[in-house]
């Protein structure tokens, strides 16, 4: 995971290839389900090849220990 | 649509704004099945309550007539 912080907001990013479009759609349908239950939304951008996720906590407009967990379960979710 | 040039490539560019991040998600399913079918791909960002969709053609860095097809196809879709 990438920390970037555009506007001075901390945020942990990662870039997941694919094989296509529709794979990386897949994956985000599966973080969309995580987040669902964990009721914390990322940022999910879907291209060719590849879906880019993005986590950060809107309302102190940075990471929260949760950010932390939400990518690691992005990454077992992946890995499965 | 708003026409936008990151790096110098035309793009063309639509925030559509929802209820919560799962109709965002839903939106991005239809879009992306749009997409299949035409076999042309645009980026989609998905987040709490929006979703932006971005057309371009990869091939000629920049727009085809077809892009702009693909952007009227895409409010049909969600006038639907």
């Amino acid at each position: 995971w990438l920390l970037i912080s555009p506007d001075g907001v901390d945020q942990l990013e990662k870039v997941y290839p694919f094989q296509d479009f529709n794979q990386a759609l897949d994956f985000a349908n599966a973080v969309g389900e995580l987040a669902q239950g964990a009721n914390h939304h990322p940022a999910i951008l879907v291209e060719w090849g590849k879906a880019t996720i993005t986590w950060w906590t809107h309302t102190i407009h940075g990471l929260h220990r949760n950010d932390f967990v939400m990518a690691a379960k992005t990454d077992y979710l992946h890995g499965k």
